[in-house]
């Protein structure tokens, strides 16, 4: 890609993540709500590059957004229980004036980072089971959301905005509905995290492909190739040509049991 | 029901077709923005039971859902081109103060104004043929929502906020994928509007259905009985015991073509 990329939330978790496995394969903006140190600024981008703004702020939006290639957007609350007026602010509104923004400047791919908390419901009935290897129940991002709380309902509400924007305009959008990311190795005794793990490289390798990847409109899991998943890899794999390198099952931890569910 | 039904958005298009169905069955409570007209109140509602609120606000709702049974929740901006600051705030918003205050207060059904536009470009690729009596595709709600504008996004987020609170609180909540509601007869020269056809006394019904049938969570689509129509109204019948008896194919307009679309 000649063009820049945009990345939101470049401060954040997933954002650094993507930043130290790709930071040297693009030219990127990088926006945040809060001041980046310069350690999480990769080497070769420029301050005028670096925007400290919210996320609902149009205008240094539009500013940040102008000229750019594709978007990888992560701004917004992150915690899974965060107040309804965060979520409706920070993550519903400050989506559709990141959208509505990139649409205008004429950008071509879009990642937006959606969460399986967009799908938490679906584990109510059905866990710890669907945590295990044996287990062969998976989502694949056909069924509909069923948010585990009102994060979730505002990524869910993210998808559905994409989905507008794309059919309405063209935009090319993928939302990625990211599992437990962990640095180094899977979390432990935590059977959902197990299940749901995404390697740092595997994070950086899945955005990579959404930045070079064609689709139109796609809802994929963003998680390793984890033998206790219940998400299903394979659109990642066929739209985006995901290729995972990791699997949470070849992590054992002396001394500690495989098994034994924590609250996450 | 022996415990009063309270009606958002009561001075509305659909709420005087379902005052004027069912306005004698129960005990109402109704709410809207603006003063109700006299002759927008039913018989025997008195003074005290008609709230001018705005239904983003916490206090005015709260004390309006306060004992009552059910909730029939039409209040927001109806218009399909809609700004997003005014979905946004009287849509989304407005239905999640609605949604957790009728949850605190022990309400057991929520029956929510959904819309076509949640769905709206299925019809992209597929019109006009889809509004046609030989074509044979049909939306049954268990498809993802693909919003025609910003207001089916709206509606889109208020159907995944009643999966939320159904999920996490088992509040009933029905969420009525609402067509085009006329009075007398269908609309004319306009095969999508007389595809999806609401005759005022099927709405009246189906939301009494919504009041009296036992649900966990539905999404259902809110048409007659129309030769035409793309969206089945199978899971309306089969959940609610719905039985509409109207049909946009008995209309003929003499002097009019049956065919012919026009802008909605």
């Amino acid at each position: 890609m000649d063009e820049p990329v945009l990345l939101t939330g470049a401060g954040g978790r997933v954002g650094q993540a993507i930043l130290d496995g790709i930071g040297d394969a693009y030219e990127w903006r990088l926006l945040d709500r809060e001041p980046l140190p310069a350690e999480k600024v990769p080497a070769g981008v420029d301050d005028g590059d670096v925007y400290v703004a919210d996320i609902t702020d149009e205008e240094a939006v539009r500013e940040a957004v102008a000229g750019v290639g594709a978007v990888i957007h992560l701004a917004g609350d992150p915690r899974k229980n965060a107040p309804w007026d965060s979520v409706l602010r920070n993550n519903i509104d400050g989506t559709q004036v990141l959208m509505s923004a990139a649409v205008e400047a004429g950008v071509e791919r879009f990642a937006f980072a959606s969460s399986n908390h967009a799908v938490g419901h679906y584990e109510t009935e059905r866990k710890p089971d669907l945590y295990r290897e044996d287990d062969d129940f998976r989502l694949d991002g056909t069924e509909l959301p069923r948010p585990g709380n009102l994060y979730g309902v505002s990524k869910a509400t993210g998808e559905f905005l994409g989905r507008y924007y794309h059919d309405e305009t063209g935009l090319s959008v993928v939302c990625v509905r990211i599992g437990n990311l962990t640095k180094d190795h899977p979390p432990r005794e935590y059977e959902r995290g197990q299940a749901m793990w995404l390697s740092h490289r595997d994070c950086a390798h899945l955005f990579d492909r959404c930045l070079r990847a064609d689709y139109g409109f796609e809802i994929v899991y963003g998680i390793s190739e984890n033998d206790r998943r219940y998400y299903s890899i394979e659109r990642a794999k066929e739209a985006l040509g995901y290729e995972p390198r990791d699997n949470s099952a070849e992590f054992t931890f002396e001394g500690e049991p495989r098994g034994g569910e924590s609250p996450e």
